[in-house]
């Protein structure tokens, strides 16, 4: 089979691997349905973290069931699945926990924008839909895997609920999905933080009350105006450099919570957060704890995290896909075998 | 009237100082029941804090009104009253988010360890009995103007809730308020860590459920033993020093959260609680925001806050009381006017 092999920074290659097979009775082989590429993904792309020898990549698909170890009983061969960006067992004593993303038997993948995946702990991170779902509905499925449920994990790490007011730092296509569940999840001022007009288009499809475009003091003084003149009770920081995490510290109001899902580049200034009552929470999103929930939202078609996809092509094109995300001609992008 | 000043570290002094009086129309002045020590006041006594010049101390009280200003509605002259360790106007913006530590309006008190004390911001700070207390009760309703509060909010500020495993590292007055708060909030299993027979006692009698007195890897280890070997659900950091911070980070489960209270000496390891999905929240109290239920349950001897009191010494030995807890001879001293 064919898959995306990253070589070194600013080389993603389609070429030939082999074709993966079950190997732990734990274990399933997908048919790639759809898979796209993350934000994330561009760390190696950009040069930002190494590439030390040609890696398989990718953390993001949907699918359908080829083949099942003889340990799996949630999902058959021919089921239609999605699951998350990390594997886990789903039984653990964290993963009972809901926090997922950390299970003490889970991992990461390697090689998902590709034509066959290999999915560790099968009953403990797929979900199969009961029928295949519409064509249309691929993207919003696709977006679960990863943003969809990780600006989901901002918002509940952040404690966000009905009558809150949030703002959202980031507006790539976590941020937008930030946007998206802060709505859900009852906030009733829901400010988007971008300044690019197709971005904030998203962001009031999905329900952002405001849009603020000014970045740091004036920003910062906008959400104020906005939230009494103290500052929004949660924010929702999608981007992790150390300017989106300072833009976060500065929004949010004494005695509020920062929902923290952007990739940390550096530390926080706890000293300051503690005499400001500020707390912080977050990490990788446990999909598993959000995929039943937003599956359901999806395919009830009450939510439509895929409208983040605005650029969709070929698998075997995933080189140029990098690079339109590199170059920001596309927020993310989804990719088909 | 007399009341302590520091002069300097390791002397404290009980002198005449100059009668409060009604400053601004929402102050109140309050004749002193009782007053105590606070761990935090030891910085200066032990050196760790500055003392530029003698500075009246103290910032934890209860009494009785004996005048107000004529903007104040909710308390007369009579009532016996207790307030928080910070004012706050309780009307604010901040405030009406049950953040009063940060009232807009708010700030310190210097010198409640004195026969009369002058409160300022009194109709958002003070809540007066309806009628005068027992004498019995002193002590505990003494303890909800700091570290009664202190301990509910590290259990608040961590989410703690029914059936939750909890670690409480610190033993002094705060943490064994930590261990109640904890048990009234509803947690099952309840660790003090603690290696003083006579803390690790009142420990008990507040309901912990296990006393660990090892620490660091060793301690972290028996917290993970008694917690499905993940660690706790929430723990209550009531120290603040890097020790302590540390036994705390390696304490709690994956997704878990820490309450800090403990005046932090030193910044947090953010990146690795992101990686563990752990999240902080805490700082000062807001005590308001906690008196009226917390001193309900005191009236009604539900809890028995005040058993942190080992020593009760006379206002005028004040410098006996610091000397005492400096020393580790009590926990926590109460001093009568």
């Amino acid at each position: 089979m064919f898959g995306a092999v990253i070589h070194s920074p600013g080389d993603v290659r389609y070429e030939e691997r082999p074709d993966p097979v079950v190997i732990e009775p734990t274990d399933a082989v997908i048919r790639t349905v759809a898979a796209c590429v993350c934000g994330s993904d561009l760390w190696r792309y950009r040069g930002l973290q190494a590439v030390p020898k040609p890696t398989p990549i990718g953390h993001e698909y949907c699918g359908i069931v080829e083949a099942v170890g003889t340990a799996v009983t949630s999902v058959r061969p021919g089921q239609f699945v999605v699951g998350g960006f990390l594997h886990s067992d789903n039984t653990c004593a964290v993963c009972r926990k809901d926090a997922q993303a950390n299970c003490l038997h889970g991992g990461g993948f390697a090689g998902c924008q590709a034509e066959l995946i290999r999915i560790p702990n099968a009953d403990g991170t797929l979900l199969a839909t009961s029928e295949e779902p519409a064509a249309d509905l691929i993207p919003s499925i696709l977006a679960l895997s990863d943003v969809m449920c990780t600006g989901w994990h901002a918002g509940i790490s952040a404690g966000v609920g009905p009558g809150m007011s949030v703002a959202v730092v980031g507006d790539g296509a976590v941020g937008l999905s930030g946007v998206l569940a802060a709505v859900q999840l009852g906030a009733t001022t829901v400010i988007a933080m971008s300044r690019h007009s197709d971005r904030q288009a998203i962001a009031t499809e999905f329900g952002a009350t405001h849009i603020v475009a000014e970045r740091g003091d004036e920003g910062i003084a906008r959400v104020k105006e906005l939230t009494e003149g103290i500052g929004a009770d949660a924010v929702l920081e999608c981007v992790g450099t150390e300017a989106a995490r300072l833009q976060a510290v500065g929004s949010v109001r004494p005695g509020g919570m920062i929902g923290l899902v952007g990739l940390p580049h550096g530390d926080l200034p706890t000293t300051e957060l503690f005499w400001r009552n500020v707390g912080i929470k977050g990490g990788p999103a446990p999909v598993r704890a959000y995929l039943p929930h937003l599956l359901e939202l999806v395919l009830a078609r009450r939510i439509n995290p895929g409208r983040v996809f605005d650029l969709e092509l070929p698998l075997a094109e995933v080189a140029e896909a990098y690079a339109a995300m590199d170059s920001r001609r596309a927020i993310k992008v989804l990719l088909r075998p």
